[in-house]
Protein backbone atom coordinates (compact mmCIF):
# COMPACT_ATOMS: atom_id res chain seq x y z
CA UNK A 1 0.00 0.00 0.00
CA UNK A 2 2.55 2.29 0.63
CA UNK A 3 3.90 2.38 -3.00
CA UNK A 4 0.61 4.05 -3.91
CA UNK A 5 1.68 7.31 -1.39
CA UNK A 6 2.88 10.30 -3.00
CA UNK A 7 4.34 12.46 -1.00
CA UNK A 8 5.56 15.76 -2.23
CA UNK A 9 6.24 18.14 0.53
CA UNK A 10 9.70 19.78 1.28
CA UNK A 11 11.49 18.84 4.19
CA UNK A 12 12.00 21.42 6.17
CA UNK A 13 15.60 22.24 7.28
CA UNK A 14 17.56 24.24 9.89
CA UNK A 15 19.98 26.71 8.61
CA UNK A 16 22.90 26.30 10.61
CA UNK A 17 25.06 28.98 9.59
CA UNK A 18 27.88 26.49 7.76
CA UNK A 19 29.50 25.54 10.91
CA UNK A 20 27.31 22.49 11.41
CA UNK A 21 25.28 20.08 8.66
CA UNK A 22 22.06 21.77 8.37
CA UNK A 23 19.43 19.47 10.52
CA UNK A 24 15.83 17.94 8.90
CA UNK A 25 13.44 18.77 10.78
CA UNK A 26 10.96 15.95 12.06
CA UNK A 27 6.84 15.59 11.05
CA UNK A 28 4.43 16.13 13.86
CA UNK A 29 2.35 12.68 14.67
CA UNK A 30 -0.94 13.91 15.24
CA UNK A 31 -3.68 11.70 17.08
CA UNK A 32 -6.90 13.03 15.22
CA UNK A 33 -9.94 12.74 17.33
CA UNK A 34 -12.54 12.04 14.74
CA UNK A 35 -15.62 12.06 16.91
CA UNK A 36 -18.52 9.51 16.62
CA UNK A 37 -19.87 9.61 13.08
CA UNK A 38 -21.27 12.56 12.04
CA UNK A 39 -18.68 14.74 10.39
CA UNK A 40 -20.39 17.88 11.49
CA UNK A 41 -18.98 16.58 14.82
CA UNK A 42 -15.22 16.89 13.74
CA UNK A 43 -13.89 19.89 15.75
CA UNK A 44 -12.31 23.05 13.76
CA UNK A 45 -8.50 21.89 14.68
CA UNK A 46 -9.28 18.27 13.50
CA UNK A 47 -10.74 19.86 10.07
CA UNK A 48 -7.49 21.78 9.42
CA UNK A 49 -5.26 19.01 10.55
CA UNK A 50 -7.11 16.77 7.97
CA UNK A 51 -6.97 19.34 4.90
CA UNK A 52 -3.36 19.57 5.35
CA UNK A 53 -1.85 17.12 7.20
CA UNK A 54 0.71 15.55 4.05
CA UNK A 55 0.08 11.64 5.65
CA UNK A 56 -2.83 10.20 6.57
CA UNK A 57 -3.46 7.23 8.33
CA UNK A 58 -5.92 5.06 9.22
CA UNK A 59 -7.07 1.31 11.29
CA UNK A 60 -8.92 -0.67 9.63
CA UNK A 61 -10.15 -4.39 9.50
CA UNK A 62 -8.69 -6.61 6.74
CA UNK A 63 -10.68 -5.47 3.45
CA UNK A 64 -12.92 -3.26 4.90
CA UNK A 65 -13.02 0.62 4.79
CA UNK A 66 -12.60 1.49 8.94
CA UNK A 67 -15.39 3.61 10.11
CA UNK A 68 -12.80 6.98 11.16
CA UNK A 69 -11.69 6.62 6.80
CA UNK A 70 -15.91 7.03 6.71
CA UNK A 71 -15.92 10.02 8.83
CA UNK A 72 -13.11 11.90 6.95
CA UNK A 73 -15.00 11.85 3.61
CA UNK A 74 -16.50 15.03 4.27
CA UNK A 75 -13.09 16.46 4.45
CA UNK A 76 -10.35 14.52 2.81
CA UNK A 77 -10.46 13.43 -1.09
CA UNK A 78 -6.87 13.09 -1.50
CA UNK A 79 -6.18 9.54 -1.87
CA UNK A 80 -2.34 10.26 -3.15
CA UNK A 81 -1.29 11.01 0.81
CA UNK A 82 -3.40 7.92 2.47
CA UNK A 83 -3.15 4.53 3.46
CA UNK A 84 -4.80 2.22 5.80
CA UNK A 85 -3.45 0.37 8.64
CA UNK A 86 -5.49 -3.19 8.57
CA UNK A 87 -4.91 -5.71 11.72
CA UNK A 88 -4.22 -9.05 11.60
CA UNK A 89 -7.01 -9.89 13.66
CA UNK A 90 -10.19 -8.42 15.61
CA UNK A 91 -12.55 -10.91 16.83
CA UNK A 92 -11.19 -14.23 15.64
CA UNK A 93 -8.92 -15.17 18.52
CA UNK A 94 -9.17 -13.81 22.40
CA UNK A 95 -7.42 -10.61 23.37
CA UNK A 96 -5.26 -12.56 25.80
CA UNK A 97 -4.59 -15.07 23.60
CA UNK A 98 -0.21 -15.39 23.20
CA UNK A 99 -0.93 -15.62 19.02
CA UNK A 100 -3.18 -12.34 19.01
CA UNK A 101 -0.97 -10.51 21.51
CA UNK A 102 2.27 -11.53 19.00
CA UNK A 103 0.32 -10.82 16.28
CA UNK A 104 -0.84 -7.48 17.27
CA UNK A 105 2.38 -6.25 18.99
CA UNK A 106 4.09 -6.87 15.50
CA UNK A 107 1.24 -5.11 13.43
CA UNK A 108 1.84 -1.98 15.61
CA UNK A 109 5.81 -2.15 15.66
CA UNK A 110 5.81 -2.33 12.03
CA UNK A 111 3.18 0.39 11.81
CA UNK A 112 5.23 2.45 13.86
CA UNK A 113 8.25 1.77 11.60
CA UNK A 114 6.49 3.11 8.85
CA UNK A 115 5.21 6.07 10.23
CA UNK A 116 8.30 6.82 12.09
CA UNK A 117 9.71 6.76 8.22
CA UNK A 118 7.32 9.26 7.31
CA UNK A 119 8.23 11.41 10.27
CA UNK A 120 12.00 11.42 10.23
CA UNK A 121 11.22 12.59 6.76
CA UNK A 122 9.95 15.75 7.90
CA UNK A 123 6.74 15.01 6.85
CA UNK A 124 3.83 15.45 9.44
CA UNK A 125 1.19 12.28 10.05
CA UNK A 126 -1.98 12.00 10.72
CA UNK A 127 -3.76 9.05 12.63
CA UNK A 128 -7.71 8.80 11.70
CA UNK A 129 -9.17 8.03 15.36
CA UNK A 130 -12.80 7.45 15.86
CA UNK A 131 -14.14 8.95 18.78
CA UNK A 132 -11.62 10.61 21.33
CA UNK A 133 -7.76 8.96 20.45
CA UNK A 134 -6.65 8.76 24.70
CA UNK A 135 -9.74 6.81 25.26
CA UNK A 136 -9.59 2.94 24.39
CA UNK A 137 -8.43 4.14 21.52
CA UNK A 138 -5.98 2.16 18.95
CA UNK A 139 -3.71 5.46 17.64
CA UNK A 140 -2.08 4.71 21.76
CA UNK A 141 -0.17 1.78 20.74
CA UNK A 142 1.05 3.94 18.19
CA UNK A 143 1.49 6.79 20.25
CA UNK A 144 3.00 4.92 22.84
CA UNK A 145 6.08 3.63 20.55
CA UNK A 146 6.29 7.09 18.81
CA UNK A 147 5.98 9.49 21.13
CA UNK A 148 9.76 9.56 22.47
CA UNK A 149 11.17 10.19 19.12
CA UNK A 150 9.17 13.09 17.54
CA UNK A 151 7.04 15.41 18.62
CA UNK A 152 3.29 14.51 18.87
CA UNK A 153 -0.04 16.79 19.60
CA UNK A 154 -3.20 14.81 20.36
CA UNK A 155 -6.41 16.66 19.47
CA UNK A 156 -9.46 15.18 21.86
CA UNK A 157 -12.40 14.37 19.88
CA UNK A 158 -16.01 13.86 21.18
CA UNK A 159 -16.51 10.24 22.18
CA UNK A 160 -18.64 7.85 20.99
CA UNK A 161 -20.59 7.31 23.93
CA UNK A 162 -21.47 11.27 23.72
CA UNK A 163 -22.99 10.54 19.94
CA UNK A 164 -25.17 7.95 21.17
CA UNK A 165 -26.37 9.63 24.73
CA UNK A 166 -26.97 12.57 22.47
CA UNK A 167 -28.86 10.10 20.27
CA UNK A 168 -30.77 8.70 22.63
CA UNK A 169 -31.87 12.09 23.85
CA UNK A 170 -31.27 11.09 27.72
CA UNK A 171 -28.58 13.29 29.53
CA UNK A 172 -26.44 10.26 31.14
CA UNK A 173 -25.26 12.04 34.67
CA UNK A 174 -27.12 14.63 36.90
CA UNK A 175 -26.01 16.24 39.63
CA UNK A 176 -23.76 13.94 41.56
CA UNK A 177 -24.15 10.88 39.71
CA UNK A 178 -21.37 8.06 39.10
CA UNK A 179 -20.79 6.84 35.82
CA UNK A 180 -19.08 3.21 34.99
CA UNK A 181 -17.71 2.95 31.96
CA UNK A 182 -17.65 -0.78 31.27
CA UNK A 183 -16.30 -2.87 28.75
CA UNK A 184 -18.62 -5.63 27.76
CA UNK A 185 -16.05 -7.86 27.33
CA UNK A 186 -15.04 -8.18 30.91
CA UNK A 187 -16.37 -11.65 33.09
CA UNK A 188 -20.08 -11.59 34.43
CA UNK A 189 -19.32 -11.73 37.95
CA UNK A 190 -17.06 -8.29 37.16
CA UNK A 191 -19.67 -5.98 35.14
CA UNK A 192 -22.49 -7.24 38.26
CA UNK A 193 -19.65 -5.95 41.06
CA UNK A 194 -19.20 -2.55 38.97
CA UNK A 195 -22.78 -2.23 38.35
CA UNK A 196 -23.91 -2.28 41.80
CA UNK A 197 -23.20 0.92 43.59
CA UNK A 198 -23.35 3.24 40.25
CA UNK A 199 -25.71 5.91 39.49
CA UNK A 200 -25.22 5.63 36.07
CA UNK A 201 -23.66 3.41 33.17
CA UNK A 202 -21.83 3.06 29.41
CA UNK A 203 -21.64 -0.11 28.12
CA UNK A 204 -19.15 -0.62 25.31
CA UNK A 205 -17.95 -3.75 23.05
CA UNK A 206 -20.95 -5.52 22.72
CA UNK A 207 -20.52 -7.71 20.34
CA UNK A 208 -21.04 -11.33 21.25
CA UNK A 209 -21.56 -10.46 25.14
CA UNK A 210 -24.93 -8.57 24.47
CA UNK A 211 -26.87 -11.59 26.01
CA UNK A 212 -24.59 -11.30 28.98
CA UNK A 213 -24.99 -7.61 29.55
CA UNK A 214 -29.02 -8.09 29.67
CA UNK A 215 -28.63 -10.36 31.96
CA UNK A 216 -26.31 -8.41 34.39
CA UNK A 217 -28.55 -5.22 34.03
CA UNK A 218 -31.27 -7.47 35.02
CA UNK A 219 -30.26 -8.87 37.68
CA UNK A 220 -28.83 -5.62 39.47
CA UNK A 221 -31.91 -3.91 38.25
CA UNK A 222 -30.94 -1.52 35.54
CA UNK A 223 -32.66 -3.68 32.32
CA UNK A 224 -35.46 -1.28 32.38
CA UNK A 225 -33.98 2.35 31.89
CA UNK A 226 -30.88 0.79 30.14
CA UNK A 227 -31.23 1.88 26.25
CA UNK A 228 -29.27 -0.10 23.25
CA UNK A 229 -27.99 2.81 20.63
CA UNK A 230 -26.47 1.21 17.26
CA UNK A 231 -24.30 3.41 14.83
CA UNK A 232 -25.10 6.82 16.95
CA UNK A 233 -24.58 9.73 14.48
CA UNK A 234 -24.35 7.70 11.83
CA UNK A 235 -26.30 6.15 8.80
CA UNK A 236 -28.38 3.29 9.91
CA UNK A 237 -28.52 4.38 12.99
CA UNK A 238 -31.10 2.96 16.08
CA UNK A 239 -32.35 3.67 19.36
CA UNK A 240 -34.15 1.26 21.23
CA UNK A 241 -34.96 0.32 24.42
CA UNK A 242 -32.83 -2.77 25.48
CA UNK A 243 -36.02 -4.41 27.11
CA UNK A 244 -37.08 -4.22 23.55
CA UNK A 245 -34.77 -5.54 21.58
CA UNK A 246 -35.41 -8.71 20.55
CA UNK A 247 -32.62 -10.14 19.14
CA UNK A 248 -29.34 -10.12 20.52
CA UNK A 249 -27.60 -9.35 17.64
CA UNK A 250 -25.07 -5.76 18.14
CA UNK A 251 -21.97 -5.03 15.80
CA UNK A 252 -19.28 -3.23 16.97
CA UNK A 253 -20.62 0.06 16.71
CA UNK A 254 -23.07 0.20 19.34
CA UNK A 255 -23.12 0.39 23.33
CA UNK A 256 -26.06 0.39 26.06
CA UNK A 257 -26.68 2.86 28.06
CA UNK A 258 -28.20 3.26 31.23
CA UNK A 259 -28.70 7.23 32.31
CA UNK A 260 -28.41 8.42 35.81
CA UNK A 261 -31.45 9.95 37.46
CA UNK A 262 -29.56 12.60 39.99
CA UNK A 263 -30.36 15.68 41.30
CA UNK A 264 -32.69 17.65 39.27
CA UNK A 265 -33.55 20.91 40.66
CA UNK B 1 -30.60 42.39 30.84
CA UNK B 2 -33.27 40.77 28.70
CA UNK B 3 -33.95 44.75 28.40
CA UNK B 4 -30.77 44.76 26.32
CA UNK B 5 -31.56 42.14 23.83
CA UNK B 6 -32.74 43.12 20.42
CA UNK B 7 -33.91 40.26 18.32
CA UNK B 8 -35.73 41.55 14.85
CA UNK B 9 -35.92 37.97 13.28
CA UNK B 10 -38.82 37.57 11.45
CA UNK B 11 -41.46 34.89 12.76
CA UNK B 12 -41.66 32.14 9.84
CA UNK B 13 -45.32 31.66 9.42
CA UNK B 14 -47.09 28.46 7.49
CA UNK B 15 -49.28 29.92 4.61
CA UNK B 16 -52.15 27.11 5.08
CA UNK B 17 -53.88 28.44 1.56
CA UNK B 18 -56.31 30.82 3.82
CA UNK B 19 -58.65 28.39 5.18
CA UNK B 20 -57.21 28.64 8.58
CA UNK B 21 -55.39 31.12 10.46
CA UNK B 22 -51.67 30.95 9.52
CA UNK B 23 -49.86 29.18 11.97
CA UNK B 24 -46.42 30.49 13.90
CA UNK B 25 -43.51 27.92 13.31
CA UNK B 26 -41.97 27.75 17.01
CA UNK B 27 -38.00 27.88 17.37
CA UNK B 28 -35.52 25.30 17.94
CA UNK B 29 -33.75 24.54 21.31
CA UNK B 30 -30.45 23.63 20.56
CA UNK B 31 -27.88 22.68 23.33
CA UNK B 32 -24.22 23.39 22.16
CA UNK B 33 -21.18 21.79 23.73
CA UNK B 34 -18.87 24.33 23.62
CA UNK B 35 -15.76 21.59 24.24
CA UNK B 36 -13.31 21.73 27.12
CA UNK B 37 -11.78 25.42 26.80
CA UNK B 38 -9.85 25.44 23.31
CA UNK B 39 -12.46 27.42 20.97
CA UNK B 40 -10.65 24.75 18.47
CA UNK B 41 -12.13 22.02 19.65
CA UNK B 42 -15.19 23.31 19.16
CA UNK B 43 -17.14 20.97 16.36
CA UNK B 44 -17.97 22.27 13.01
CA UNK B 45 -21.95 21.99 13.93
CA UNK B 46 -21.62 24.16 16.96
CA UNK B 47 -19.88 27.03 15.11
CA UNK B 48 -23.16 26.65 12.56
CA UNK B 49 -25.21 27.44 15.19
CA UNK B 50 -23.53 29.91 17.25
CA UNK B 51 -22.70 31.95 14.20
CA UNK B 52 -26.67 31.71 13.18
CA UNK B 53 -28.94 31.42 16.78
CA UNK B 54 -30.31 34.21 16.56
CA UNK B 55 -30.41 33.94 20.58
CA UNK B 56 -27.70 32.71 22.50
CA UNK B 57 -27.73 31.92 26.18
CA UNK B 58 -24.69 30.93 28.57
CA UNK B 59 -24.99 30.11 32.06
CA UNK B 60 -22.61 32.39 35.42
CA UNK B 61 -21.91 32.95 38.17
CA UNK B 62 -23.34 36.48 39.17
CA UNK B 63 -20.94 38.94 38.21
CA UNK B 64 -18.84 36.68 36.42
CA UNK B 65 -18.46 36.04 32.93
CA UNK B 66 -19.26 32.13 32.40
CA UNK B 67 -16.90 30.10 30.71
CA UNK B 68 -19.20 28.70 28.36
CA UNK B 69 -19.41 32.35 26.68
CA UNK B 70 -15.25 33.05 26.92
CA UNK B 71 -15.21 29.70 24.40
CA UNK B 72 -17.62 31.24 22.61
CA UNK B 73 -15.42 34.49 21.54
CA UNK B 74 -13.60 33.00 18.87
CA UNK B 75 -17.23 33.25 17.12
CA UNK B 76 -19.72 35.49 18.96
CA UNK B 77 -19.14 38.94 18.53
CA UNK B 78 -23.19 40.23 18.31
CA UNK B 79 -24.14 41.13 22.13
CA UNK B 80 -27.28 42.18 20.56
CA UNK B 81 -28.54 38.38 20.35
CA UNK B 82 -27.57 37.17 23.61
CA UNK B 83 -28.21 37.14 27.49
CA UNK B 84 -26.71 35.84 30.79
CA UNK B 85 -28.13 33.14 33.34
CA UNK B 86 -26.66 34.34 36.07
CA UNK B 87 -27.04 31.42 39.05
CA UNK B 88 -29.02 32.21 42.38
CA UNK B 89 -26.22 30.62 44.27
CA UNK B 90 -23.36 28.23 43.29
CA UNK B 91 -20.70 27.33 46.49
CA UNK B 92 -22.73 29.17 49.43
CA UNK B 93 -24.70 26.47 50.49
CA UNK B 94 -24.93 22.51 49.95
CA UNK B 95 -26.84 21.37 47.18
CA UNK B 96 -28.90 19.61 49.23
CA UNK B 97 -30.16 22.33 51.04
CA UNK B 98 -33.64 23.18 50.29
CA UNK B 99 -33.32 26.86 50.27
CA UNK B 100 -30.70 26.10 47.47
CA UNK B 101 -32.94 23.12 46.09
CA UNK B 102 -35.90 25.93 45.73
CA UNK B 103 -33.91 28.91 44.04
CA UNK B 104 -32.23 26.84 41.51
CA UNK B 105 -35.84 25.56 40.60
CA UNK B 106 -36.97 28.96 40.64
CA UNK B 107 -33.99 30.16 38.71
CA UNK B 108 -34.53 27.04 35.80
CA UNK B 109 -38.26 27.62 36.05
CA UNK B 110 -37.86 31.75 35.03
CA UNK B 111 -34.91 30.93 32.63
CA UNK B 112 -37.27 28.43 30.94
CA UNK B 113 -39.78 30.93 30.84
CA UNK B 114 -37.91 33.85 29.15
CA UNK B 115 -36.19 30.65 26.27
CA UNK B 116 -39.64 30.06 25.82
CA UNK B 117 -41.45 33.56 25.46
CA UNK B 118 -38.48 33.43 22.32
CA UNK B 119 -39.16 29.85 20.99
CA UNK B 120 -43.44 30.64 21.26
CA UNK B 121 -42.21 33.41 18.53
CA UNK B 122 -40.31 31.42 16.67
CA UNK B 123 -37.09 32.78 17.34
CA UNK B 124 -34.28 29.66 17.76
CA UNK B 125 -32.68 29.40 21.00
CA UNK B 126 -28.81 28.25 21.94
CA UNK B 127 -27.53 27.56 25.07
CA UNK B 128 -23.96 27.27 25.22
CA UNK B 129 -22.88 24.43 27.74
CA UNK B 130 -19.39 23.48 28.80
CA UNK B 131 -18.33 20.27 27.28
CA UNK B 132 -21.20 17.77 26.63
CA UNK B 133 -24.81 19.23 27.06
CA UNK B 134 -25.77 15.88 28.36
CA UNK B 135 -22.74 14.92 30.81
CA UNK B 136 -23.32 16.95 33.96
CA UNK B 137 -24.67 20.30 32.31
CA UNK B 138 -27.29 22.92 32.90
CA UNK B 139 -28.39 22.74 30.13
CA UNK B 140 -30.50 19.49 31.33
CA UNK B 141 -32.05 21.48 33.31
CA UNK B 142 -33.96 23.55 30.79
CA UNK B 143 -34.35 20.64 28.53
CA UNK B 144 -36.48 18.95 30.97
CA UNK B 145 -38.57 22.14 30.76
CA UNK B 146 -38.70 22.77 27.60
CA UNK B 147 -38.18 19.42 25.37
CA UNK B 148 -41.85 18.31 25.42
CA UNK B 149 -43.27 22.24 23.76
CA UNK B 150 -40.66 22.79 21.36
CA UNK B 151 -37.95 21.10 19.00
CA UNK B 152 -34.89 20.39 20.53
CA UNK B 153 -31.50 19.38 18.98
CA UNK B 154 -28.15 18.61 21.21
CA UNK B 155 -24.73 19.28 19.68
CA UNK B 156 -22.52 17.10 21.79
CA UNK B 157 -19.08 18.35 22.61
CA UNK B 158 -15.80 16.98 23.45
CA UNK B 159 -15.83 17.21 27.31
CA UNK B 160 -13.65 18.59 29.89
CA UNK B 161 -12.05 15.05 30.99
CA UNK B 162 -11.00 14.84 27.93
CA UNK B 163 -9.12 18.00 26.95
CA UNK B 164 -7.49 17.54 30.71
CA UNK B 165 -6.66 13.94 29.17
CA UNK B 166 -5.58 15.16 26.50
CA UNK B 167 -3.46 17.88 27.46
CA UNK B 168 -2.04 15.74 30.75
CA UNK B 169 -0.64 13.48 27.79
CA UNK B 170 -1.86 10.27 29.38
CA UNK B 171 -4.52 8.09 28.15
CA UNK B 172 -7.14 7.20 30.01
CA UNK B 173 -8.39 3.87 29.22
CA UNK B 174 -6.37 1.14 27.66
CA UNK B 175 -7.76 -2.44 26.60
CA UNK B 176 -10.75 -3.72 28.80
CA UNK B 177 -10.00 -1.00 31.67
CA UNK B 178 -13.25 0.04 33.75
CA UNK B 179 -13.08 3.99 34.08
CA UNK B 180 -15.04 5.37 36.96
CA UNK B 181 -16.41 9.13 36.81
CA UNK B 182 -16.42 10.73 40.57
CA UNK B 183 -17.50 13.70 41.42
CA UNK B 184 -15.75 14.94 44.29
CA UNK B 185 -18.78 15.97 46.09
CA UNK B 186 -19.61 12.45 47.79
CA UNK B 187 -19.16 11.13 51.06
CA UNK B 188 -15.22 9.68 51.67
CA UNK B 189 -16.75 6.62 52.15
CA UNK B 190 -18.04 6.54 48.92
CA UNK B 191 -14.95 7.34 46.87
CA UNK B 192 -13.00 5.03 48.45
CA UNK B 193 -16.04 2.43 47.70
CA UNK B 194 -15.98 3.39 44.18
CA UNK B 195 -12.16 3.52 43.54
CA UNK B 196 -11.47 0.05 44.81
CA UNK B 197 -12.22 -2.13 41.62
CA UNK B 198 -11.65 0.13 39.05
CA UNK B 199 -8.88 0.51 36.70
CA UNK B 200 -9.12 4.14 36.02
CA UNK B 201 -10.95 7.38 37.55
CA UNK B 202 -11.62 10.84 36.87
CA UNK B 203 -12.57 12.92 39.71
CA UNK B 204 -14.64 16.32 39.29
CA UNK B 205 -15.95 18.65 40.70
CA UNK B 206 -13.19 18.85 43.11
CA UNK B 207 -13.01 22.99 44.84
CA UNK B 208 -12.09 22.20 48.64
CA UNK B 209 -12.80 18.13 48.50
CA UNK B 210 -9.20 18.06 47.30
CA UNK B 211 -8.00 17.00 50.43
CA UNK B 212 -10.44 14.13 50.65
CA UNK B 213 -9.51 13.17 47.11
CA UNK B 214 -5.88 12.89 48.25
CA UNK B 215 -6.83 10.82 51.44
CA UNK B 216 -9.29 8.45 49.44
CA UNK B 217 -6.90 8.08 46.75
CA UNK B 218 -3.33 7.41 49.12
CA UNK B 219 -6.03 4.53 50.93
CA UNK B 220 -7.12 3.11 47.27
CA UNK B 221 -2.94 3.14 46.31
CA UNK B 222 -3.90 4.97 43.04
CA UNK B 223 -2.23 8.93 44.21
CA UNK B 224 1.41 7.76 43.00
CA UNK B 225 -0.21 7.30 39.18
CA UNK B 226 -2.89 10.69 39.81
CA UNK B 227 -2.69 13.90 38.06
CA UNK B 228 -3.90 16.94 38.86
CA UNK B 229 -5.06 19.53 35.95
CA UNK B 230 -6.26 22.68 35.78
CA UNK B 231 -7.67 24.65 33.26
CA UNK B 232 -7.31 22.13 30.59
CA UNK B 233 -6.38 23.74 26.85
CA UNK B 234 -7.39 26.85 28.39
CA UNK B 235 -5.37 30.06 29.37
CA UNK B 236 -3.53 29.58 32.92
CA UNK B 237 -3.63 25.37 31.97
CA UNK B 238 -1.47 23.79 35.14
CA UNK B 239 -0.86 19.21 35.15
CA UNK B 240 1.10 18.20 37.68
CA UNK B 241 1.22 15.25 39.33
CA UNK B 242 -0.91 15.20 42.72
CA UNK B 243 1.45 13.85 44.75
CA UNK B 244 3.94 16.71 43.77
CA UNK B 245 0.72 19.63 43.85
CA UNK B 246 1.84 21.18 47.63
CA UNK B 247 -1.26 23.20 48.37
CA UNK B 248 -4.91 21.79 48.52
CA UNK B 249 -6.05 24.78 46.18
CA UNK B 250 -8.47 23.49 43.55
CA UNK B 251 -10.55 25.92 41.38
CA UNK B 252 -13.90 24.29 39.35
CA UNK B 253 -12.03 23.94 36.66
CA UNK B 254 -9.88 21.51 37.97
CA UNK B 255 -9.90 17.62 37.87
CA UNK B 256 -7.74 14.21 38.91
CA UNK B 257 -7.33 11.91 36.54
CA UNK B 258 -6.29 8.38 37.49
CA UNK B 259 -4.91 6.70 34.05
CA UNK B 260 -5.73 3.31 33.17
CA UNK B 261 -2.69 0.49 32.58
CA UNK B 262 -4.82 -1.95 30.73
CA UNK B 263 -3.43 -4.15 27.94
CA UNK B 264 -0.61 -2.60 25.35
CA UNK B 265 0.44 -5.18 23.24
Amino acid sequence: MEGSVRIDAPVETTDSGGETPAVAKTGTLYGVGMGPGDPDFLTVKAMRVLEHAPVLVHFCKRGKRGNARTIADAVVCDPTREFPLAYPYTTELHPDHPEYVAALAGFYDEAAGRLADHLGAGRDVAILSEGDPFFYGSFMHLWRRLKDRFPVEVIPGVTGMSGCWTRAGTPITWGDDVLTILPATLPRAALVERMKGTDAAVIMKLGRHLPKVRGVLAETGFLARAVYVERGTMAGERVVPLAEKEDDVAPYFSMVLVPGEGRRP
